[in-house]
């Protein structure tokens, strides 16, 4: 159904005639991390196509599309923001530290602010909130497990200690409860795939049997992978990665048997925010509020909905 | 800055070109309670403006809207339409002991399912949840009257024994602590306008001053205030309703001394619903989530916004 139209977000748009009507001018500011790493890529081409596709959707909508390369940069562009007329400011924010308070200067001066993925250490700031579901993330992978490898020794790929990484953890063993499927170990790896090689190098070493593997993240995926490659080992049944990545997705439509499935943590998520901001200034429906996008299981049957090839992600 | 668009919702469209290659057709059903009380009512009149502002905005794209006037019509209702070609269901449903499995078996034909306000006992079922959020709206409300009142006598009027009456209530209270607002009474009024004036002549007649009246709905305040108005009692500064009733919007506006306020649980979340289901079908924004809309704090800086003099609520 969805993938009939061809790139990124097909506009949320307002009918041309209505909208004319209305002579409306309206500048939303979308400040996003540079594509630094294989995610934020995926965001950074989301949100300049689905900026093309808003303004030639809303008669009126100027967007304009900023990628800093940290968070010290992020919050010397929302500076520099603050000295054009900007309506609307849909921010994916580097940390909380540096750009609560950039933010919120921003917020001073009436725009409303849209937050993506990662939040504000004040919440009180943001109009509305987009964010993937980080609990829900770890239930789906762990249900994956129980449903598939039903019963095995499986080894988990945590990546940076957070709450979102604690909050993916704990809801995955809790779903392998009362399951045959066990954790015979887990450890970080920075959702990075050359950390997650050399963890999966130690863990090929200490267990001699390891039935299935949550990488967690398809970054760590490819790590893990390469390690069981160059080890020649043949017990692994599969690798369930996640995030979305343009490779991972396509294996899983392929049928490949070690990349069986994915869970969904996509980038497009910016294409959400942007799409409920303009709508918050060409519509009358309520917008303000808290949007968490599903934790969606991606297997062959749906692989496509999720598949962006011209995406760097 | 949203009023400016003339009725109901201005809709969340697909640039025609765009959707013309497509040749799509898509389509929605709405199926909602009929206009029994007033906020259904509010319901109904958004939902059957932003079906026209939809079809117009997106091309192919064909909505239906039932209203029922029980739960056992809208189980019929549901059944109905399960024998037409039906892409999306947006449900408000009446309540989820007797909808329940309607719905399911509607989702079970591979049916997109948006759910509006009150959940199902099954939230597995729903693709998408649109919901006002009932802990806020008591937070905000007690907020209020710290802020306004500061110090004095309030009598809180309660809806129906149901968890959301109790999440507002429970909030409500929780704002109080430490301030000098005191709750001196609290009594169930069913969200219904007589028995809020039965109950508010209660009060009047226990408590001598009363400095405040939380009553946490429209149509309750509606009887709350005649029934100040019959005693002449002249204590009571302000009323606290909630849901956003254009009559309360337009006091609100005037700067009405006796309703200074409102809080926002808009019928027009229907609109939000209506809006994200469709754009489901016209973008890759992933749409699938739980989308909490905030309640606001209505004062006449922001009224306008609220105000739909066409519609009964």
């Amino acid at each position: 159904m969805k993938k009939t139209i061809g790139l990124g977000l097909a506009a949320l748009a307002l009918s041309a005639g209505a909208a004319l009507a209305q002579q409306k001018s309206v500048t939303v500011a979308v400040s996003i991390p540079a594509a630094t790493h294989g995610w934020t890529g995926g965001v950074v081409y989301h949100a300049e196509e689905t900026a093309k596709l808003l303004e030639k959707g809303y008669p009126g909508l100027k967007v304009i599309v900023k990628t800093s390369p940290n968070g010290a940069a992020q919050a010397n562009a929302l500076e520099d923001l603050m000295t054009q007329k900007v309506d609307a400011l849909v921010v994916l924010p580097f940390n909380s530290d540096e750009l609560t308070n950039p933010v919120r200067e921003v917020k001073k001066r009436g725009t409303f602010i849209t937050v993506v993925d990662r939040g504000l250490k004040d919440p009180a700031i943001q109009d509305v909130y987009v964010a993937g579901n980080n609990p829900e993330f770890g239930r789906v992978a762990g249900k994956y497990f129980v449903d598939n490898l039903k019963s095995g020794n499986v080894v988990v790929f945590r990546g940076i200690p957070t709450v979102i990484d604690e909050e993916r953890v704990s809801n995955f063993e809790k779903a392998l409860e009362g399951s045959g499927v066990k954790v015979i170990d887990k450890q970080y790896a920075n959702w990075n795939r050359d950390d997650a090689f050399r963890v999966m190098q130690d863990f090929l070493q200490k267990h001699p049997k390891i039935d299935a593997v949550w990488a967690s993240d398809d970054d760590m995926a490819l790590g893990v992978m390469e390690a069981i490659r160059q080890s020649k080992r043949e017990d692994v049944k599969f690798v369930l990665g996640g995030a979305g990545m343009k490779e991972m997705i396509k294996r899983v439509m392929d049928g490949d048997k070690m990349i069986p499935a994915d869970v969904s943590y996509p980038p497009s998520m910016i294409s959400t925010a942007m799409g409920v901001t303009a709508a918050h200034f060409y519509s009358n429906a309520p917008m303000r509020g808290t949007y968490v996008l599903n934790a969606q299981l991606i297997t062959k049957e749906n692989a496509k909905e999720h598949y962006f090839p011209n995406s760097p992600f």
